[in-house]
């Protein structure tokens, strides 16, 4: 499923087919956690955005408007209306970061819905009928995302319960996915690697997963509360230990530099809201870093967001303009602002893929690493 | 500059040579009243959507970003990224039903911003001046937009202050738009009838400023309170006082019943900003009338908003879908919406153009007047 075309250092050029067609890696994935993307942006713009992996989230359809409803309609990718590759999370980091009071058990988890306050329970078999359902590409493992920072003791309890459950996981998947009516019987399963900032618990809870041999490995419970590089020597703890032949996906993260800086450990799949949010904001990003669109310098400024960029934004609308719909408070401004956004690291992604594919990665990452997390 | 191409009884086929290209009439045009189109529809999507003309508003142009700066910019065309036919309104109808405590004068109406408070005072000069610079296509005469009912007295005066007033539109239109630099010297001005619901003042008015010899004329100050009856009836009585050989603009209107039975007493150009602001409350046109998608009958309707209608959306999205992306509140569902709807309005008045053509109008206003604007 996974190939490995080429390695600069620890980073990876890789390519990974999908029952809905190819992934060229590193990849960031663009994510429509309600099954549609932030700032009105439709599945039909995603392809032109450059876009080869849309995301969502488990948690979300499952509250609403119901995986079943899902299911009844085709699936995920009828549904939204995009075929390419789709990546579900597993609804384990939103039950710990979104819902209200929950109680862990061995079981799963209770929980209850940030909609409607309905008290809902979810473990490895609920999260995987509803993937399932979802029927989308690569379906994540049911975990638990502690946060950072956490006691040593109640990591290693929790990293236990996760394998435990990751092997529910994969025993409920496999079944699911044998039905007859099944969605996606294609769907993958990949694993996610916890442990917080302890490294020796990450190495643990990593080689019992590999010992699985799922299709790709995550590592989540990053990115949520510890610093820039206690998660780089997360990542370079963890990373001799997953399997090479696998894709690694680094959940949640990040900033353009981030995602440099994790090509360069080893990581190949990412995923954020940054993009659409920032975009929300009027921060757009461009090869010199990030650029505030609220500012009055730009009230004038005839040049698109980023001379250098090709998007369909930059290659039709000023700053000047831009700025003005955000200060109307015109919803084209989200529009525009994410759309280029989701373009900036679509391609920031194929350039780093075009460096690989040269030899010339390292170059790249000391001449941007820095800099697109500026601001100018 | 105006040909009029065939009659089928007062309903009227032509077409108008504008700077930006040639349109097609009857025809709607597209609202964008801040240099945007409401649900974040670009300037480029409205190719797509088979848009003919865009509609601005002096006003809200002038109060923000300000008109000096689109004309710094380049003007509106250029501005907003739309390279067809462009029409402004005079600011008359928002200072009489959006800002503030207002001042009526001969020489023009002082008032409150609505964004700040500012005092503003605007007169047949200024809204010229403001429209020169904007650059559209076609400008529209600066008039006081009466509310109805008004005594009979009042309507009177205003009137032959309105018409005053046009004269001194048409002196400093052709004055600025002589100007070396001028945006756009090919801008036309068209004027608008006033006279509330007074057949007798109506009929007066419209003699008195057809004598102007304008390349159009509009029937302004209705659909603001009076019954749909009266309007029709209103636009009978002076519609035969309209020079045969411009075209009619019946600003305002509305629904496309509404639309259907004025083409059919001789109006040529419409404007509303009906199909976007029923779209962002999920209300959307098929050719049985008009849909709720809010409704918990479409959660699971996999079919297209219309099967007849050929739009973005629908060849794309289900009613189920879209039914979702509104519960989840997504501003895609604003979009998708809007975009339908002003599709709908396009291609109504291509098919009211083509009956035109073919002769069959009369039985297409017996097929759908009524049916169109039906709640299904």
């Amino acid at each position: 499923m996974f190939t490995l075309l080429k390695r600069e250092g620890h980073a990876r050029r890789g390519r990974l087919s999908t029952p809905h067609g190819t992934i060229e890696t590193p990849v960031f994935m663009n994510v429509g956690t309600q099954a549609a993307i932030k700032g009105a942006i439709s599945a039909h713009d995603l392809t032109e955005l450059g876009c080869q992996v849309e995301l969502s989230n488990t948690y979300h359809l499952h509250v609403r408007p119901g995986d079943a409803l899902i299911r009844r309609m085709g699936g995920l990718h009828r549904f939204m209306g995009w075929d390419g590759p789709i990546l579900t999370d597993s609804g384990g980091f939103q039950i710990f970061s979104l819902a209200g009071l929950r109680r862990i058990k061995e079981e799963g988890v209770s929980f209850h819905s940030h909609v409607d306050g309905a008290i809902i329970f979810m473990g490895p078999e609920e999260s995987m009928r509803i993937q399932s359902n979802l029927g989308s590409d690569i379906a994540m493992a049911f975990d638990e995302c502690v946060k950072i920072p956490s006691p040593y003791e109640y990591v290693k309890a929790s990293c236990a319960r996760t394998a435990r459950w990751l092997a529910r996981c994969k025993t409920a998947l496999a079944e699911y996915n044998r039905e007859e009516d099944a969605v996606n019987p294609g769907q993958m399963l990949f694993g996610i690697n916890q442990g917080a900032v302890f490294h020796d618990l990450r190495i643990a809870h990593m080689k019992q997963i590999a010992e699985l041999e799922l299709p790709g490995y995550a590592i989540g419970g990053l990115a949520v509360g510890e610093t820039h590089q206690e998660m780089y020597d997360t990542i370079e703890a963890v990373e001799e230990y997953m399997p090479a032949d696998k894709p690694r996906y680094l959940m949640g993260v990040g900033t353009p530099g981030n995602i440099i800086e994790s090509v360069a450990r080893g990581v190949d799949f990412f995923d954020c809201v940054m993009p659409t949010r920032n975009g929300r904001h009027g921060h757009v990003y461009t090869w010199d870093g990030v650029l505030n669109l609220n500012n009055r310098r730009y009230a004038e400024d005839p040049s698109p967001i980023d001379p250098r960029c090709g998007c369909p934004v930059c290659r039709r609308y000023s700053r000047s303009y831009l700025r003005h719909l955000i200060k109307a408070q015109e919803a084209l401004a989200l529009r525009l602002a994410s759309a280029h956004n989701l373009w900036f690291y679509n391609h920031l992604m194929e350039a780093i893929r075009e460096n690989l594919d040269q030899g010339t990665f390292a170059a790249f990452q000391r001449e941007y690493s820095d800099k697109l997390s500026a601001r100018i």
